[in-house]
């Protein structure tokens, strides 16, 4: 864990966030700034900066999961699509240094572009929503909010 | 393979098309639409319709060899950056339903966004960035276009 990296620290259960799935590996969070609600992160546990530089056993794991948790999200919302999305390096809008993979809710014409306007959650909404993806992919919230 | 699919054809070489990268399990071509030139789709051999029915198997594979390949891209376009986009269902842009991984080049203040405003190459053009790219994979181009 890199101490002066905030998703090892959110990653990490350091700072608690609204959690969808937690493994060994991973934990997959709701975006506190989302595409929509119900945008999920997948963020490895261990530091690697993006797919550039990442730890290929961990990247290996990485895609079958995110199948898990978009089937997960699309249940849960009863979306119409999902994308997912990797961004590195600046120049292509990464603005975390830590490998994380946008699992993003869409619903026919709901006008979302990339970069995408900024939702943002009334008080205890993420946790619902993070409740109930959680839920469909079967992973029992343990952390304490 | 599935005789309907244009890209099961692409992706197992039925038809000629500017590749930088096959194995047993993928082919990697250039996107004849690009956001950018030198913009990659990642594309399975076997029919899978996107990643919510995606193969784990495939799927394990995929994110370790689009590593791979960014990394080919960002070094043969001197490039600042890549996205990896991955889109499931007519809402979240998939227009064709075999599944696909754009890898996508990015320069500071190229002005991008997605959905992107298509791009054309020149005749011969895309040969030039496929061998370009490929070269920096370590693969050699074995089709004849």
């Amino acid at each position: 864990m890199n101490d002066n990296c905030i998703f090892c620290k959110l990653a990490n259960g350091v700072f608690p966030t609204a959690t969808v799935y937690e493994d060994d590996d991973f934990r997959a969070i709701l975006d506190i700034e989302p595409a929509a609600k119900g945008h999920v992160l997948l963020i490895p546990k261990a530091h690697m900066a993006n797919l550039l530089e990442g730890d290929e056993s961990v990247l290996a794991k990485a895609l079958p999961l995110a199948k898990r948790i978009a089937n997960g999200v699309k249940d849960a919302l009863g979306c119409d699509g999902v994308n997912i999305l990797q961004n590195n390096c600046e120049a292509a809008w990464q603005s975390v240094f830590h490998l994380h993979i946008h699992i993003i809710p869409r619903f026919e014409n709901d006008g979302i572009v990339i970069p995408w306007e900024k939702q943002a959650y009334a008080d205890g909404e993420a946790d619902e929503y993070a409740k109930k993806i959680a839920a469909r992919i079967k992973y029992t919230i343990t952390y304490k909010p």
